[in-house]
């Protein structure tokens, strides 16, 4: 049985990769040598490129769920509070990559979706388990009068999360904080806001 | 001098492919495969891939502008009408590629900001003249009482057609109309909409 360790390398060095390169150009050749483990080894733990990038992608939203549990599981702070608690991380997390990372989801979204249909498909159900916090959340925010209500949590949330990928996107573009400090500015002053 | 008619296949052979793959992906064979054209005269005509990536993506831009034109230069609209009307036309061209093809503006963003410095710049200035048309539209607005004006017509454009390459995004995923109309439906009732 190969050493687990190896498989956690793969995985990291094909997270590093594919942040700088996207999914088509990374070769099993550059994840090999960038996680300094044997090749045969990757043949191993991984049946093919799309299988290996299925992991690494799941292994990047198991990281963003820690930190939709960091944000939103904190009741120390407002619904509202909340939402905006996890934008505040994830640009904190933007900014020490120097506003050149973006996020891998939104990087699959974009490349992958129409080429692997079993990617695509894990991309629909990562969105689906990512949302659902955020749907509690928003439906809490109204129910305390934070979130103006005209809109169901389970669109509100989809418009944040989307839009903010958007956000993202301009972000790697203009390389700086600029894109996500006016998305905040805009969204929770007038949709996560008081409703009028 | 090789004939003008070659160059533009090669630029409809490259943006088809690259709407497919990508920029990493696409190797100039293919796009000589794609565009039935001698392999000898892509590079009478381009100098490299990344030249040849920056037309093809100064081709598209051309051609959202005539979109941009369309919408916002039909003054028989009001201010808000027309920035409906372009996004409404954009959602009837991806729904005719099927929702499988994006933004290539959008997808160049993810994929080659952090790689190509020339790429990356073009598309800083791509976006400052893409918003130009719009921030006087919404200025229009504004004044008109259409749209609030509690933030810059700069700022709302960057947003309008920022969180739209997210809704683009999420639509790749998806391969639906949906996250497209959820976005009009929510920003055009809270932010591009009367203020209150």
């Amino acid at each position: 049985m190969p050493k687990p360790s190896n498989k956690n390398e793969f995985i990291a060095a094909g997270m590093r990769i594919m942040f700088r390169k996207g999914y088509h150009a990374t070769g099993i050749r550059d994840v090999v040598a960038e996680g300094g483990v044997p090749q045969g080894s990757f043949t191993n733990h991984f049946g093919s490129k799309e299988a290996f990038a299925q992991e690494v992608l799941d292994h990047y939203f198991m990281q963003t769920q820690a930190i939709v549990e960091e944000a939103l599981g904190d009741h120390s702070l407002s619904p509202r509070g909340r939402l905006l608690r996890y934008l505040d991380i994830i640009t904190d997390r933007l900014a020490a990559d120097g506003y050149l990372r973006g996020c891998l989801i939104g990087d699959f979204s974009i490349e992958v979706s129409q080429v692997s249909e079993p990617l695509r498909e894990r991309l629909v159900a990562i969105y689906r388990e990512w949302l659902r916090p955020f749907e509690e959340c928003i439906a809490e925010g109204q129910k305390a009068g934070e979130i103006e209500d005209r809109f169901s949590p389970q669109d509100l949330a989809d418009f944040l999360l989307t839009s903010w990928e958007g956000a993202i996107l301009r972000m790697k573009v203009e390389q700086s904080e600029e894109p996500l400090e006016r998305f905040k500015k805009i969204a929770f002053t007038r949709i996560f806001a008081k409703g009028s």
